[in-house]
């Protein structure tokens, strides 16, 4: 495999075999083929796109650049959710634990924050002594022990991905939809799953903003995943507004207590139960959606979801005495609200710059180095359809000093589009596949 | 200048402003912004092109990543010619000695082979003796003495280009319009020339093959080569097959050498008499076309050319001797005919294939660090139109071994297209702007 002919071919919209893409990558990997060519192939890639065979072997060939963990001694059905992220995207969170509350196994291996959106392992270490950073060993056996485990990538699975993916990140490569099926099942075949909920969000806030995008993302992890022997459903969510009403690490984590409580938003806990029921059906523990939503309702109001989460936070050596009290949890420094400059309908919202006003208040990262701070965030307290006069209170900011307080509200005034016609609500759902 | 959001402007089809161009590339020659970067933009432009004022502002920024040499002391008209290269485009070493024999500055920097084209360079090296990498203060104080000097890019000329042409061509970017554009006008900008000729070549030997992408670079060239307050003409020359008879370093010297002295082959002759002849119109030699035709042919006849070649090469350290007596020059040990298998006329020549061929034989180099064996290549003694009989001879090829003349005959009688039905030859001349 010549790397310039083989850069070319894609320039030309030729379809690569799955022997000269499995040296590429495999040979990028090693070393042996640069950075820069790399880089190039995902650029051209990003314009030409890849066939269905092109991207099946470019998952295989990452699934294969590392181990892969081996998860079949423990009896039943192993399923994980994965989303493409958002804000205020707490679902992991609540999923995770009440999935395992009603018998699924949940070995679940999620990211961080990244852009505008938040990530499960920066919520998850808000939780004083929380451990999301578990050894294979103790993954697998936590998973065995309590049918649940949350963690980050291990340095074994997938190394073809993790160098692949800060490559794009840098290169302006990221937003290529065969580019993001391969990163995403990858991952989760080498976590050594049955079958897989995905969750792919569309609008203001998601990755891929365009519906069109989100659907053709959505049917290519369904008939890739299903290529490689997963159970697959993948659901298109609404990201045109914050999903519940909180965003920042800690502050999701509250809310996610709530949710797990039996309380909390009705649009956050729809989204969670009817992920959440079809893990279920795809477990063979529900036999429709119906029924597993209606285990799963179950389940978050007795209390069995609750007790699951806690479990899972102790096991990985967190604090418990924050999720049973959460108000103990400290406060930011500056805790004051953003009111509305006019009056109206609320007609949209610019998700991803509200995204952008939590990474400015420390929730997220701008570059990698960036320490993220717990406890600062927003609280929602209008959302799209509703009137807001002017002088009413659109959030509640949650921050650590005056000026990036003062950077948040200009961000999250900016953000809200305020009208004199009153729309509807975005729906939960759009399709599922 | 954010990286990442710059390549995703280019990415999405945006417009660069000339700012951030300039941060782009100058961070680049810095080392401040990686390779992976760079080509992951480089291929994003492959797909997206440029616009003028991009074009134009890349120009700029690459002419000024280095030093410009002045040769505004010296009087009279600094003109030069470039070629985007071709199989047997020997012109240049003709051209340069013709031009400053009719009393233009010929301050002409060349490069080297380059794929299945030949280079200057390489050509000019075959002469025993004769040094190319000349110092600045040398290069100006020859054309000062002789009005010609024939030399390769130094250290200090447009380092931008030389980085990012070693880029592009290992990640498949090197045929994008704007960027052969801005890589040649920008060495021809910092040589500190008044005009220029640029000889497009079009056809199956060609760098661009497709006549609408030769016509679309000759109209980039002279727009943007006039925006600098060049004088510019463009001609698209013909190279579906090679030009002149001969190719190979030392073969094509040789050809040359007869047409300095008023022979050799029709098309290379006329190719180089109408260059140059727009060569002294843009210099107001000639006062037009056909008196600058005039004037060459008349040097070319009455040895004045010749003369000014043997000026040249002395001044250049080359061994005259060669140039008087060209039959001294060492054989190679195989010099031996490739034979048509078939009768027919000959309706095409694969050019890029008989270029591969050559270098097959060792005229020119697959990686930068081979050497390069002056005597190799090929004598071709049937071209377009012409009618061959089985048994007769295509070629004389040149080779060092056994081995490599039969790998040479077998790419020459592929390259050779052998038809029933005689067709006209291609004409020499196309269009010029």
């Amino acid at each position: 495999m010549n790397p310039v002919e083989f850069i070319e071919k894609k320039k030309r919209g030729d379809e690569h075999s799955p022997e000269e893409l499995k040296d590429f990558v495999l040979g990028y990997v090693k070393g042996e083929i640069p950075d820069y060519q790399m880089s190039a192939w995902l650029m051209a890639v990003n314009f030409q796109g890849m066939t269905d065979r092109e991207t099946l072997a470019l998952v295989e060939v990452m699934v294969n650049s590392g181990e892969v963990v081996d998860l079949s001694h423990i009896e039943g059905i192993k399923v994980d959710k994965h989303s493409t992220g958002g804000v205020g995207d707490k679902v992991s969170l609540i999923l995770a634990p009440l999935a395992a509350s009603c018998g699924c196994i949940v070995p679940m291996i999620s990211g961080r924050g990244l852009g505008h959106t938040g990530g499960t392992l920066d919520k998850l270490e808000s939780i004083p002594g929380m451990r999301v950073n578990l050894s294979r060993e103790e993954f697998v056996s936590q998973v065995e022990r309590i049918g649940v485990a949350m963690i980050g990538q291990t340095e074994e699975i997938v190394p073809a991905d993790r160098k692949m993916y800060a490559l794009r990140d840098v290169t302006a490569t990221v937003r290529s939809i065969p580019l993001i099926c391969a990163s995403i099942l990858s991952k989760k075949i080498a976590e050594g799953i049955d079958a897989l909920v995905l969750d792919v969000k569309t609008g203001s806030g998601a990755f891929l903003q365009e519906y069109e995008q989100s659907r053709k993302l959505a049917q290519k992890l369904k008939s890739v995943g299903e290529e490689f022997g997963l159970r697959v459903k993948a659901v298109i969510t609404d990201m045109n507004q914050p999903l519940g009403n909180k965003a920042g690490n800690w502050l999701e984590v509250e809310e996610s207590i709530e949710v797990l409580k039996g309380k909390g938003p009705g649009d956050l806990a729809g989204v969670t139960v009817y992920l959440t029921a079809w893990m279920l059906v795809l477990a063979g523990i529900a036999s429709d959606l119906k029924a597993g939503e209606e285990l799963a309702s179950r389940n978050l109001k007795n209390g069995k979801a609750f007790e699951k989460f806690l479990e899972l936070v102790e096991a990985q050596g967190g604090d418990v005495r924050y999720i049973e009290n959460p108000e103990k949890y400290r406060k930011a420094p500056i805790v004051k609200p953003v009111k509305s400059m006019v009056s109206g309908y609320i007609t949209e919202i610019d998700t991803e710059l509200l995204g952008l006003a939590a990474v400015g208040l420390g929730a997220g990262r701008k570059k990698i180095t960036d320490r993220i701070l717990p406890e600062v965030g927003f609280v929602v307290l209008k959302k799209i359809s509703e009137y807001v006069k002017e002088g009413e209170e659109l959030c509640i900011v949650h921050a650590k000093d005056e000026r990036t307080f003062e950077q948040a509200r200009g961000n999250i005034l900016k953000a809200y589009k305020i009208t004199q016609y009153k729309t509807s609500p975005p729906p939960l759902f759009y399709e599922t596949f």
